[in-house]
């Protein structure tokens, strides 16, 4: 199994969490993204949407984080990420799916590179959009959270679950760019309860062969 | 069943395609972004995210639309919207969520009111970020599918799965805003080809309750 990531991109980081959740060895290749690496033909001829991450595996090319880690979780069943019953799944997976879709998208690299190149967006203001998507949106999560009520030690009671696979690296980009944090206590237990795993504490970025020096 | 849906939102029109294709009859519950119906007490109180879809059923609130097809896949198997081996899970899964976390989350109604108010960019500004996202977005989706070469009349192969259903609600988008969409042919043929079966037809935004008069 060969995964093509980037230390600090946080799809990156929820795949390798999964991964040594679930206990799967794996090769580590190194996606150069402010290089621009994911640019470059042999990448491309991977991925041609220039993203991290990508998994090899038995001859495939898998893409999108999300996708990689049902499959996963459908091949490699224990620990599953995933509970059993249909209405814990969609809500496991709506929680998920509301950082997957609703946060991240709005920071990645390639966006915020939009902002400043095609916008001229200042930095200042940059870095305003990024904290009010993270800010709002971790709000909303914590919300569901709350009025759901189904959470324990994680999103979904004491076993760790693709939501709290999801939660940890967008706090982790959280801190990166100064967000505002105090706002969501359940989400910010949940996380420092996952930080207290060896996959979690595996997989962050700091502990990657490809993090840049400080 | 309950489906609270917007006419145009996409994300509640792949749900609506979702149901029609399994048969399941559903009572709609119109939501009037515009208008802002999605702040108000009552929505937040299902859906702290104010977005659309909800749904509602066995007196349970579902929330994100990828989570809500699956689970509806999970509950009603047939006919199947994920096929059956998990390499080819993952590649469906795959095209779904370059649509879903890659493409609309960037297209949102908050993104492009974000950018008009806050960034104070113009309604030419907004309709180029709008049209940029979609069509790299979709020529990225173009260049997977063809690399791969999995599909038929439909994404993989000749039966309908969760990709073709992320696939038309975004092209019904990308043509509102008039997007370019000759450099996607593959898409393009796949939208028509699920265009031809009534569950995409009875779905879409003008055979809605609460279409808005053009």
């Amino acid at each position: 199994m060969k995964l093509y990531s980037a230390a600090r991109s946080s799809a990156s980081f929820r795949v390798r969490i999964a991964l040594n959740l679930k206990g799967l060895p794996y090769e580590y290749a190194p996606v150069d993204l402010v290089h621009g690496d994911q640019f470059e033909a042999a990448f491309r001829g991977l991925n041609p949407a220039e993203l991290v991450p990508v998994l090899e595996h038995d001859g495939s090319v898998l893409t999108q984080s999300l996708a990689i880690i049902e499959y996963l979780d459908e091949k490699y069943p224990q620990p599953p990420l995933l509970p059993h019953d249909p209405l814990d799944r969609a809500y496991v997976r709506g929680v998920a799916l509301a950082i997957a879709c609703e946060i991240h998208p709005l920071n990645n690299l390639r966006v915020l590179r939009y902002l400043v190149k095609e916008l001229r967006q200042s930095e200042e203001a940059k870095n305003t959009w990024y904290r009010h998507w993270v800010e709002q949106g971790l709000a909303q999560v914590e919300a569901l959270l709350v009025a759901q009520r189904r959470y324990g030690r994680f999103v979904l009671g004491d076993a760790v679950t693709l939501s709290d696979v999801l939660i940890v690296p967008q706090i982790f980009n959280a801190r990166r760019f100064d967000c505002r944090l105090d706002h969501v206590p359940t989400v910010m237990r949940i996380f420092d309860a996952c930080m207290t795993l060896p996959a979690f504490i595996d997989a962050q970025p700091s502990r990657q062969p490809d993090m840049p020096p400080a």
